[in-house]
């Protein structure tokens, strides 16, 4: 019997709540940001996907609804005893647009007409940018990268009618601003190039202390470098954030920082 | 031989210089904005209207680089003598990321490598609001939509690194939004539904004086309307305008107001 690939072995690590965060965790396999939500409101969460497709760049992947095991299209996750409800190593539970808690699993509060969907997110491009000599600092100290709330609107759909994005922040030299975009750029399903870079991005983009990160870990800065921005998968728990009374049901979604490693590469992003 | 059909008919008459816009013209055909620009660029505006399809949707037709008579794939225009530089009503050009001038066609300053992408159109969905019983003032009046910039940023792609959305704008009254969202949400690959609604969003949306449109006619209200805007297909002209020196070649757009009349139908929409 093969031994299980790492994707498969980070999953499992995950499930067992082994990992602290999966920033660098299964170099090379693409990690997959989460929202689970009732099926009524799937086709406004899919609207907003599609509308946002930067912070909320949809991987084409769900889960059937109502069963945790069964992510389709199957290329994604091939373990059949994969479990959406565990195999995160973090989950926020949201309830009238408010969070209510963080848990390492979702078995006691699983319900047969949820689905999930699987979001693009910026840990797979952060590989790209390794091998290009530009690894994110917060790779190289084992940190969570730092994430903002921005002023960036989040375009309507249906429940979804408000809401802003969430950018997460990697400094770099300013002359390496251009490789950096470069590098990022075709990863379109994952947030792609960044949103804004630079100091004068930072009030643009309604930051108050950029040492002081909505989510993750505080920054540090080296001399010479300035924050880069890119868009960011913890949007879409904005989104349920601004929908407020609406979804009445408990929606769930990964801790920022805490995604799961899929079984796809970086030669699938060209397709996603 | 078949009369014209009324699609055919419209670009016949824009050809010719006999329209003086395109609102309400061959009701049930879809009508397309438009950007022309140096293939050299043409990735980095195909990367920016993924980016930002709400403002700057694909209809997923460009013509054959130099060839200003193929639209591929051809169902969008099936008359053999459609020509790109005059089949629509008027044209901007641009140069240097700045408006130099309004043309009825482009003939003499066409060159070789020029890609011409449509891009979705809200006048496709006007029709739809007509049936709905919501017809949109301006299209009763025979008035050009008022539109605005707004400070709903354009995320950057490439060349085109900066610059915002401009927002087209109907009144409606306050009771009839739920409806007027409901009926556009469908048509995502003409700007869909509303990026904003009421007095609150000309302030948010940064609009000074709803009176005094940036393009376009002065709108009316009438008793207990709001503005209900949507993104709107002239903000590729935005992005080239932000482009600047960046773009040293001329670049083609559209008159707002002026668009092509396509041999798509409403029907198409579903695919698109």
């Amino acid at each position: 019997m093969p031994s299980p690939s790492p994707s498969c072995q980070a999953r499992v690590l995950s499930r067992n709540n082994l990992i602290t965060n999966t920033s660098g965790i299964a170099p090379g396999y693409l990690q997959a940001n989460l929202l689970i939500l009732p099926s009524k409101h799937a086709r406004d969460f899919h609207d907003l996907c599609r509308r946002n497709p930067v912070a909320c760049p949809l991987l084409g992947y769900t889960t059937t609804p109502g069963n945790p095991h069964l992510v389709q299209p199957p290329s994604c996750i091939q373990n059949p005893d994969f479990d959406i409800r565990t195999d995160f190593p973090k989950y926020r539970v949201y309830q009238h647009g408010k969070y209510l808690a963080t848990r390492t699993d979702l078995l006691d509060i699983w319900r047969d007409d949820y689905v999930g969907f699987l979001i693009g997110c910026s840990f797979s491009f952060e590989d790209a940018l390794t091998s290009a000599g530009l690894q994110p600092r917060h790779q190289k100290t084992g940190r969570i990268v730092a994430m903002y709330r921005s002023n960036i609107p989040l375009l309507p759909a249906g429940v979804f009618a408000s809401g802003s994005c969430i950018v997460s922040m990697r400094p770099y030299r300013e002359e390496d601003i251009e490789a950096v975009r470069n590098v990022t750029r075709p990863y379109l399903a994952t947030h792609g190039e960044p949103v804004a870079w630079g100091w004068g991005a930072v009030e643009k983009l309604g930051i108050r202390d950029i040492s002081v990160p909505d989510f993750g870990e505080p920054p540090t800065f080296e001399g010479g470098e300035v924050p880069v921005f890119w868009a960011c998968g913890v949007t879409p728990q904005m989104a349920v954030e601004s929908a407020g009374d609406k979804i009445e049901d408990l929606v769930f979604a990964h801790e920022p920082g805490h995604m799961l490693v899929t079984d796809l590469t970086s030669d699938d992003l060209q397709r996603l």
